[in-house]
């Protein structure tokens, strides 16, 4: 994957996040990529990240599916607005919903794919889908919304 | 809050959970307690699991909710049968549906409340609450499945 990835082009003090900022040195550093119709983002878990030996930890998935469903929301939502600028909106997850189709091998790259299924001003819908190992793992259902001026 | 933690009573061989395990040096520890109608968790989160500079980390919520609920269906089963044993049966999550209702505050602890709606054989739905200087900030929907014996 090439280019620059969405979290790099976060307004500046946005950048901060667990999952996704750029600047939380403790930080998963989620990186995602947008081609223009579906974003994609591949993580290695650490050995630590487990539910039990030889699964990948739920909480992780989740976060990881969290914060690129939300990058895939601005990428959408600022070609939607067909704007020039390099900077993407910010958004924030009003709800995220998690099917785990079956345990998440580890040891293995996780690549998450999503698209944007509904842009409508402030609110974006995203459908993820999270595979390790040629397998499906789980799906994500997320609304993604702008983050408030007042933040 | 006293007493042995439903964590503690899972079996050896399941405590190596990122989020919940006794056994895993490198997780969040997410203790659960149980009064026989509901359980209790309080967690103080780490200065980096920030969304943005005053705000937790929606991964981060995602994930406690995750661990107590399961946690809370485990315990929840166990009372429904008449078990007599202290350990606990494993559940995993089918699904996970979170719906954020306002930022939490960073810097506060948390707690998180949750109660089975429903169990039945091997299944168990949770609602979970989760509060922060005394406002539910997010709401938890979790499907439990008891862990098959093949794994």
């Amino acid at each position: 994957m090439s280019g620059k990835a969405i979290q790099e082009r976060y307004p500046k003090g946005y950048c901060h996040c667990y999952g996704c900022g750029t600047l939380n040195e403790h930080g998963l550093h989620i990186l995602s990529y947008w081609d223009g119709k579906e974003s994609v983002c591949e993580f290695h878990p650490r050995e630590y990240h487990i539910a039990m030996p030889g699964y990948v930890y739920g909480g992780l998935i989740a976060s990881l599916i969290d914060c690129h469903s939300i990058g895939t929301a601005a990428a959408a939502a600022h070609q939607d607005r067909d704007e020039t600028s390099e900077e993407l909106p910010r958004f924030v997850t009003a709800s995220l919903n998690i099917t785990y189709l079956k345990p998440t091998p580890a040891g293995e790259k996780i690549t998450i794919r999503a698209h944007a299924s509904e842009v409508k001003g402030r609110k974006v819908l995203v459908a993820a889908e999270l595979s390790a190992a040629g397998q499906v793992c789980a799906k994500g259902d997320v609304v993604a919304v702008e983050m408030p001026d007042s933040w």
